[in-house]
């Protein structure tokens, strides 16, 4: 990177843009955070105070106003972030944008096509894309270690289900949870997606069934090649967060498995006891936050174009609406009709 | 075992025929081997031959009609099992026959229905179910060690793609290869399957997909539960015969890996190199085709139930039935429906 | 191997004189056991009892004197070993004699040369060389996939000690626990040791230090090119039968970890549950002990050198002595001096 | 720790200073590195331009008479860490020093004393017991979940040697590389050592042994209650750097593996390829060199004993010694005589 420092504006300073502005502040060298907004001034307080020389704000206009900030982390809840887009586009701001862009497609095109009529990069979150042992697969994939993909497999189980009530404005599990596991299965086969079909029950918490919802499902996606991922979902994993990708090809198979916080194992009278799998999404992706980042911040310097795209957000919430529509409808879904 | 020797008459003296003659001859104490039939003579000869007392014939009748004969083993094509069994029921003998027990459902039936009538012992050739691996998973599913269970997952990829000639009597890769799946589905999760989907294509061999067969499959089981199962096929994959199971439930997630030949490592400058899992299935399951052997003589001596049934070969037959059906309609199909 | 039958007599019927007995018996094809001769007729009519068409007798002199045995085994106790293997070379019998074949050198060395006098072959009952996991180490290291060898590690920790009135006639234990590792050492270096050094405690069973003997230790031995190995042992690892090798060198280094019963794990809010190493002895070197006596029957029918070498059995015990003295005179002791 | 900034100077600002400098300026929150010095004032400034806020210069007396500093870190060569924690105890500064505080141990003992008499904290960077693996294990070992430790066993590789000058003037293998492992062993079994015997050998580079030195050794501890520990080296593993260790006890055995960059498995023909260990020790030990800082500072914030003393840099320094004079003498050693 320049040694000229990138100036950026967080805006949304809950859980995760709290860990964006931290990780620019500190892990990312010619990086600085300018501002913090946040409708709640304390949590943008609270924020900009790890920062050093970051300001809080609590109306995002502030930020995009700012002249001397170069770009935008959009971290605030789903529903503003359309806007937010727009609105930063039109101010020059370069955008990272926290997934999904928005839960309808239509909303998300607009977002897309105010950053391309502004010329401003637009990256989006997923940050899995970023985790070293995915990443490694994908390369792989690219450098045809496994040959032709035939059969791509994604598991994605969440140690602890959210509350009830975030469950219910979330979207659903396939928009919420599982669109990472759509961007991830276009990101490891390196095509597209051409059929969804879902499959899905309340298996853990009956109340997410009464709210509409499911907390178990499988779908099954084709790709164009007539190459198939499966990719299951649970929103409970008492031994922790389970992560794991494998693609299977015509050479051979990329597997990679879950981190654990140490290498150790007791060997007594019960057996052989290992670590549960690192239980947090913020430990277990830890390194992959900062790289998405940096990433970013190399982009804008670079200008070259994000490494993962507003298309590539619009694409995972197809996906997502498609598995939706199929586990109402109880049939496969074709993704060009969505 | 009693100390009275149980004598076997084995029907079928192809490779699964003469490696079943030899494991009765030699691993199982109390089981003699008196005649191996098959219409190749020399075949059953060269299978008699390794087995010390064992008379060799071509027509299965001289093994029926031979009163001091207290069982057999069907081991010949598919296309004669039905009404071998039902010839053997007849004659008294107790049964044990490979899977499919029929591509016809039917047929099926009639062959449990004479078996009930004549009071002889009728067992199914899974012998999966005797893998020391994933019995040690059922067994901890059956003691609760997962809770509820909520997804299990089967994979069961083939080293290498038998005879394009052989694929086109199979009965096709539902009915000949993951018939065995579908049975592991119904032993894991121990409830009944409802529903199945699924997808497939041929990317390993177009000529298996001329011949209208799929060398690839994605299949889908929803369990009565609402839990769901997934068994993904190949019949091809370079690194080795891939067995692997999970059940994932309410309390905890039981996973069984391949074996190796070896557990050696080789740490070098190209990184840490490991064998690949045995490669041919008869070492792989070498272990779980004596068990199913010493299981079936240990119900014929003690007069209990066998481990695996009739009707557990028509479930099977059935769910591969509706995996085929789904294939071809590209929907779901009901269970009770085919 | 040749049609042609090998007639094998077995002298001695404990736990190991049984498993030899039905080894030949089953798993050998061409190999037969004409007698197995135990003092104890009782011992030797059981272990006849499940050897088709063998004979019990309770004087070995019945075996060597019978002409149609062409080769025996020698599984009685160490101190009768030396005595034996003279009289059946006498007899013109091939010899397979358990280890330590005396704990004398001397007397070693008298059996030997009355082997070579007689023309007759003499294999020693290292078993562990035919494990094939160790036997996969040896074989790379011979190819040179580690380069030149630097150190060799040798884990080997019995998971139970033995009874304690054994522990005193047992010779103590680097004779008659650490003498397969000394061994191992020399076959898996493929190289001659020149120096020993070791070091013990009784930390298990203050017993066993009042008998005078120690049931910790770890021996160092040097290797004629510089190369170090150590050998760890204990006789009493609660988590089961712990026995691995590594083999580090100038290109890499091989290791052979331990094998499970399953390879099913159980992940659950505890961490992630694997099997305990197989336990018992018997089962973790069930295929090695059929594999020593394979060889041993195919060395005879090709007249080729056996694969263990009489002087195997001598260096072996070299090298316990060697230990041995060293554990008591607290210093390193050269090889050439014992 | 409390919100008041903790003032760190860094003193040496080689490899290993920057290192600190960096982790002191970003990576713990409450301190703050105000200078770095080095007799190389370009390498000072280098590095003090990373950190905010830090000047750099070229004598380290600026840092010591800076009232405004409270703590120093000394990563300067060793031959001047003694004098240097002297003149920083005199002036009241707490002291990180880096191992080993010296080569002989009448100096080290020189220096403890002088931070005694001073009243200020001296912590030896021993980073290695702040690895969460080894960490990990030694925490075990406390809690009683292995029983009385009976043998220890640490493998320490280098991924490569250094040069050949640095190896002249290192101390030797075992103070300038073991010396972790010596205190490692301490750490582990949390007991003394009481007689230590060392082999070695220059097998990966002749004039290493020209020099007087050894590039490959094995060191055998005693401790006080009989438990013994082996400790292996080598300046070069081709495979990478290779640090594990094992504790075996009483009631089981804790074991601590390498780390690897991912945790992905290619599966192919070839069999299944691993990543190898993380090459580099500042990867590998990322982690605890964080954590040791941040236990330093902490101490000082609770005025807390060191977690690393003084003491336990002596008892490492004598270990090594011992090993030394073992060498060369070619007996066990006991470290009273030291």
């Amino acid at each position: 990177m320049s040694s000229r420092t990138l100036s950026v504006g967080v805006i949304g300073a809950g859980r995760i843009g709290r860990l964006h502005a931290e990780n620019l502040a500190f892990q990312l060298p010619g990086v600085s955070v300018a501002a913090v907004a946040d409708v709640r001034l304390a949590a943008a307080e609270e924020a900009a105070s790890a920062c050093p020389g970051a300001r809080a704000v609590a109306d995002p206009r502030a930020v995009l106003d700012d002249p001397r900030i170069d770009a935008v982390v959009i971290s605030s809840s789903t529903d503003t972030h359309a806007a937010l887009i727009e609105q930063a586009a039109a101010a020059g701001k370069h955008i990272f944008c926290e997934k999904p862009i928005d839960l309808d497609a239509g909303r998300v095109r607009g977002a897309i096509a105010a950053c391309e009529r502004a010329g401003v990069k637009l990256q989006v979150g997923f940050n899995r894309r970023f985790d070293p042992s995915f990443k490694r697969v994908a390369d792989g994939v690219r450098r045809g270690e496994v040959g032709a993909p035939q059969l791509v497999r994604i598991t994605s189980r969440d140690a602890q289900p959210p509350p009830l009530d975030y469950v219910k404005i979330s979207g659903g599990l396939f928009l919420d949870m599982a669109i990472h596991d759509f961007d991830m299965a276009r990101y490891l086969a390196q095509e597209e997606v051409v059929e969804v079909f879902a499959t899905g029950s309340a298996l853990i918490d009956p109340d997410i069934g009464a709210a509409g919802d499911v907390d178990t499902a499988v779908t099954l996606l084709r790709y164009r090649s007539g190459a198939i991922a499966t990719i299951d979902n649970s929103r409970q994993a008492v031994y922790g967060y389970d992560q794991r990708v494998e693609v299977f090809g015509s050479r051979g198979c990329l597997t990679a498995g879950n981190s654990t916080p140490t290498q150790v194992s007791l060997w007594n009278e019960s057996g052989q006891q290992h670590d549960r799998p690192l239980f947090f999404f913020l430990e277990r992706y830890r390194d992959s936050y900062v790289a998405e980042l940096r990433a970013f911040a190399q982009c804008i310097v670079d200008d070259t174009p994000p490494p993962v795209t507003g298309r590539d957000g619009l694409l995972a919430v197809n996906l997502a609406l498609a598995a939706k529509r199929s586990l109402t409808q109880r049939r496969p879904i074709a993704v060009e009709d969505v």
